[in-house]
């Protein structure tokens, strides 16, 4: 039973060219289009024989009923918003794909044990009301009232996007949901390098990385860059410099799991060619999918700040700023993945998700298992974005594969 | 024959306190209290019996006659204006020990051979229409046309400004000015750390250092900060980091002259916490009063540049924004100071002046020297600098002594 790859590929990039002409491919959630790029989706739902649902988050949601009806449904999700000039894949890939696998049960005549859920989740991607994965939180029972008064830069409310979506905020209010599921599936886009550097077609989601963040100001002295002999200047640049390649070199170390560790943001005061920099600002952040990995990190990366704080003579405070925790996917479900994979082809591995998903809301409900297809040169969240027609079909298939093996009656 | 430290402290003081009360110590050149404090100075100037004239670039000059009309003068001058939030010190310290040194001649009825002008040249500081020691670079020829047609935020151009404060802009444009000087002597406050490190009360300026200054982009890629494994990354932050490190690492080395080396400036982008850095700029600047030895940290620095980026595979673009000369003080002009300081203190030292000062104009006219007085942990530019009484009553001291040796008739 095959994955028809052709219709897939034409779904995605269908779906894809619902995009913002000036901003390829950008499809906001809340915006116009992307209530478009939904109506299109219902459509081709409502054509596989699905069931469809639009429920108080503006979720989208396509049944496909199962034999046993005492038994919670699998939900197979991801999401059709992009971030502003994104790619084509990141999202409908997923969702394209379980509609593409609930077809060919259908056309294949197979009714499983459970009832397939598909759901294009409202709002995956950080929205403009500074909120993201608003359809799965409200699936977690973790889309609260005051969520609901975000605002966007014009000052409407996220209750109001939520309603001009088709969604019901009220509902929201009223009652908190806890979804019950027997099992959450996504495949994804990899939005990372590693398939491809290890010549993989296919992955299988280990779980998904906990972020630390913290905040760093080093202080030093901002002097004349021409009357300050070296010996005697207090560069605040230079003792952050260090620490940004302590943090590099610890995190390319060696650990009982894979960690990543990143100053992204990064400014310099006074920030004048002719002053040497007597402030610096940054952000951290250490990701890794064991938790004791992000501990032991931190604890070296804190020792190296002191360290290099007291030989530079510089000053350093410190603020934590957040904490997420890791996701791991339970061994069941891992291998179950790991052999629908298989079945497709030997070239798969295991591997973390260093980004947040959908998945990390669902896997507060119930078991949740990810598969990841390579995506060219690693690119993602920007219009060069790629993957092959191939591994997409061989993602879908795996999918197919995993609710035959898990559900057949 | 000794100078009075009391007088001298007074006048720094009062002139001082001509500040913008919301900002002190401002006095920006070209605004009216700038012209307040100089019609001060004027009023001093003749009350201590000195001829007293306002050039085309408004610099305020005071002349002592000498007995030798054919000689030309000796000229003291430096500044009355400050950077914004500046000090009491700079610059005032240099032209007031000036007026003191020729009201203690007066009062000894000394005439000396030359002729002494005191001079308080205009605006030295950056000023508000992008350009610095603007009266000494009349005095050197170097006030062009079209630098006075340089503009304000508000639009207006240098040439107005030069009228408001005195001067006469049409006889600027008339004809190119190159005064000429037998000596030019500048005491100013050191405005680095090096002669208190030292425990030095004066200091002989050996010259003035030379100015390279680079702008610097490096280039990775602005990868996802979670899915990107760390030996895949093109991370131009920890690039830009090692080569911050590199620059105070070879400058921080012997060479035959002291050398100092900043990266002031520095911007990361995209500069999102979660987004690794795709693109750093920054600025090199390489001082040092040797030309070659700039020319050997340059190619040094440069170097490791090439290995860094290719390493890490980055990409680099470098350009060469500007170059000054060094000045180098002549032997005869050294040793003449260091013989005058030396009859006030024991306790002197030789040093390059790391900043620039009206004596590098000054220098393209005649033979100039410097003498340097400690500043209070090397901060200036800033409310904090200072300098003490004894300190600056021995470099005026210095002063005299020098014309007396240099000009008793």
């Amino acid at each position: 039973m095959d994955i028809n790859a052709d219709r897939l590929w034409e779904d995605v990039m269908t779906l894809a060219s619902y995009t913002d002409p000036e901003l390829p491919w950008t499809r906001r959630s809340f915006s116009e289009r992307y209530n478009i790029g939904r109506n299109w989706l219902k459509d081709k739902m409502k054509q596989a024989g699905l069931t469809i649902e639009v429920d108080a988050a503006a979720n989208v949601i396509g049944t496909y009923k199962g034999k046993n009806p005492n038994l919670p449904p699998i939900v197979i999700g991801s999401h059709t918003d992009t971030v502003p000039s994104g790619g084509r894949f990141d999202g409908i890939a997923g969702v394209l794909a379980g509609l593409e696998v609930i077809r060919i049960l259908r056309e294949n005549k197979i009714i499983l044990e459970h009832s397939i859920v598909l759901v294009d989740f409202t709002a995956e991607e950080p929205s403009e009301y500074g909120l993201s994965t608003i359809g799965s939180r409200y699936w977690a029972g973790n889309l609260t009232k005051e969520m609901l008064n975000y605002t966007n830069g014009s000052g409407q409310t996220l209750a109001t996007a939520i309603e001009y979506a088709g969604g019901n905020p009220r509902e929201i209010v009223k009652k908190a949901l806890k979804k019950s599921a027997s099992l959450y599936l996504e495949l994804h886009i990899e939005q990372g390098p590693v398939l491809q550097e290890n010549g993989a077609s296919l992955g299988v989601v280990s779980g998904i990385v906990g972020i630390r963040r913290y905040n760093i100001t080093v202080k030093g002295e901002p002097d004349h860059a021409g009357t300050t002999p070296m010996d005697l200047r207090k560069d605040a640049l230079n003792g952050a410099s260090e620490l940004s390649l302590e943090l590099e070199n610890i995190t390319s170390q060696n650990f009982e799991e894979s960690v990543v560790g990143t100053i992204g943001e990064f400014r310099v005061f006074p920030n004048a060619s002719n002053v040497i920099p007597g402030k610096v600002e940054f952000s951290v952040e250490i990701r890794s999918i064991s938790e004791n990995v992000i501990d032991e990190v931190a604890e070296l990366f804190f020792k190296k700040v002191n360290e290099v704080m007291s030989k530079r003579k510089l000053v350093v405070d410190v603020s934590f700023v957040s904490k997420s925790n890791p996701i791991v996917v339970n061994e069941n479900i891992k291998n179950l993945l790991k052999k629908s994979c298989y079945q497709v082809t030997p070239d798969l591995m295991e591997l973390p998700s260093g980004a947040g998903h959908d998945a990390n809301q669902m896997a507060e409900i119930c078991p949740v298992g990810m598969v990841f297809i390579p995506c060219k040169d690693g690119r993602s969240h920007c219009p060069e974005e790629w993957s092959e027609k191939k591994d997409l079909a061989n993602g879908a298939q795996a999918l197919l594969n995993a609710l035959l093996i898990y559900s057949r009656p």
